[in-house]
């Protein structure tokens, strides 16, 4: 099997992955753990790992989260379905409101509950306040009023925009005088390259939103660490779907046990690798313009968003590209309306900085290929 | 606080949790896992603990699963929400079938999605047939078909009765007849004291019945490891409401690692010890006739069901077991109609031999508090 240049998943970089210091944490933890792992976690889990949760919360918003009111979840995705089972009815046509382009695991989703997702237009400073506000007002002439609004504020996958204060604020007075609530995805709170983050939309109205977050961007997500919080009357209703038992002691006791001396310098670690992968992804798709005339200019996370030419048939371009030994998200995968785009999403966390150097260039041969224009070898 | 004496979960004995082997097998596992904990499990999960699921059905049923047919869960409770999500529109007052008295947990996920469960008589050999052929028959006179059955056959929550092959057979052929699926919990199977279980249900028509199995039962709840399987397109169909970005490599991994060389001796070894436990609380329930007037004669599992005398407040009997430092399951928590009834199931698998010595009494003088019986101090 031929090297394959993977830019399809927002996995995290592997060479930074702490396999000894886990193994250790392992080491350590298992041993005085009896007691709470012949017995079951209870539907919020593991203490140490929701405090580790609430100190993140803290250093990013300088709030204090109630530990008691955090729970956790298989990664952030479970946070997700749990809402949806508490805030929609399945199959009965219920509205949602989401970035026009997001997250396909979200948007999959939405599907399966066979909710209608409205998608509101997305700039390059995310979910834009002036058609949230005009989809809100037509959804109210027709009497609908939407179960949520979905929104990745800090590092928006697929485009890797970051949301600034102002719009935030925008964002939760809508959602409030619409008297609908707000599922804020924050799963790439921590992959911050420059400045840091406006404060998220949980803290400016912790009453109207739902919080999500996870361990997988910053350690792995074969983990399934997530956790969300909410007032409490919306995290016991979620919480009356999470019908699994509570999450697992074991994985979440050895990432506590880890974190409690390693968060921010592991979080540091990896922002830095990561840092230098989107420089090198830009620099690679900037002296390819001619096939990529556009990219967003993420300021932190795993994802950058990809204009290609009008003249490409998307349709064609993941076999052409595969050909290429290049994978990578199509734009179709994140629009809210399931349309082939002009788009491609390249998540840079996993992918080798050789990965880049060469998979990028090729994924550009893939695309002159389908437009017709002749490729030198080895270009 | 004073010691209880706890018999109210369906824990395993922590005397017997091997946790230094554990920790051994997460030491050696963790630093060869760094993929697999950078990317996403799937929906089926770690290969390696599918493969010893496949063994347990093997030695238990002398059948050969398709690992790629096994789906990790997080405990079986998620694979019964699965089932839940995929056969049982929620609110929509579908129907189930299921023995009178079943596991609570399943009861209360019944109850979330809002399904109207038909309970069928228990006796001492678990589900009774002729019980659920008039069942069956009267929902198909008032153009009912039901969802599913779902059954505990081996080693009944909370009854502890072993359901005989010849009934199994019965079973699968009504509800074939029926066209309707059938669940089949065998979460206790290796939890086997005499003799050999009959082949599960699923073993006996793979076709229409879904299998249910956990390692909590054999090593600890707190791992939340379960899995399930069934013909491919069910568990495919019950595999598309599975929103949590899989289950957790981390701890499956660590339990696999385990398991290669102890599954077996751990299960012989966690036998004797819960084996030793059961015939000392049946001693003692014997010996408190007057306030247990009957009791099941359980061949495997963690429970034992036992009758109260008709004039006992069962409302009142939690408090006044506290009150003597007891817990135990109320007969209602187990009731498919959720009704008051006169018996109560102990688990006999966490609580200690010492435990079951006191506690047993204890809550026999409870139970002579209620009638207004003296009791000796001590007694």
């Amino acid at each position: 099997m031929p090297h394959i240049y993977n830019f399809a998943v927002g996995n995290p970089d592997p060479g930074s992955f702490p396999a000894q210091e886990l193994a250790q944490a392992a080491a350590r933890i298992i041993p005085t753990m009896v007691e709470n792992l012949v017995t079951y976690p209870g539907n919020r889990g593991w203490l140490p790992l929701r405090q580790i949760a609430a100190e993140r919360f803290k250093k990013n918003n300088g709030i204090d989260l109630d530990v008691d009111n955090i729970a956790l979840t298989s990664g952030s995705m479970q946070a997700i379905n749990l809402c949806l089972q508490n805030f929609v009815q399945p199959g009965a046509g219920d509205t949602v409101i989401a970035e026009e382009y997001s997250y396909s695991g979200t948007l999959t989703a939405f599907r399966r509950f066979g909710v209608k997702v409205v998608g509101v237009d997305v700039d390059d400073q995310g979910m834009n306040m002036d058609d949230l506000e005009a989809k809100m007002a037509q959804q109210a002439a027709m009497g609908v009023t939407p179960k949520f609004i979905y929104c990745i504020a800090s590092n928006q996958n697929p485009t890797g925009t970051m949301m600034p204060e102002e719009r935030r604020h925008k964002l939760v007075e809508i959602a409030r005088r619409y008297s609908v609530p707000v599922l804020d995805d924050d799963c790439y709170a921590d992959l911050i390259f420059e400045g840091t983050a406006p404060p998220s939309l949980y803290s400016l109205d912790p009453e109207n939103v739902v919080y999500i977050g996870s361990f997988s961007k910053v350690l792995g997500p074969g983990t399934r660490l997530g956790y969300f919080t909410a007032k409490p009357e919306t995290l016991e209703s979620c919480l009356t779907w999470k019908i699994d038992g509570g999450n697992s002691n074991l994985a979440a006791a050895i990432a506590a046990e880890y974190f409690k001396d390693h968060l921010w310098d592991h979080i540091g670690e990896v922002n830095g690798i990561v840092k230098e992968k989107l420089d090198l992804i830009e620099q690679h798709l900037d002296a390819n313009k001619d096939v990529f005339p556009y990219h967003s200019h993420p300021k932190g996370g795993l994802f950058i968003w990809v204009k290609l030419p009008d003249d490409v048939d998307t349709t064609k371009l993941p076999d052409a590209a595969l050909a290429q030994n290049v994978r990578y998200g199509t734009g179709k995968a994140f629009h809210s309306g399931n349309d082939d785009i002009q788009w491609l999403r390249l998540a840079y966390g996993y992918a080798s900085l050789d990965d880049i150097r060469q998979g990028v260039p090729a994924l550009a041969n893939a695309v002159r290929q389908l437009q017709g224009i002749a490729v030198a070898p080895g270009r």
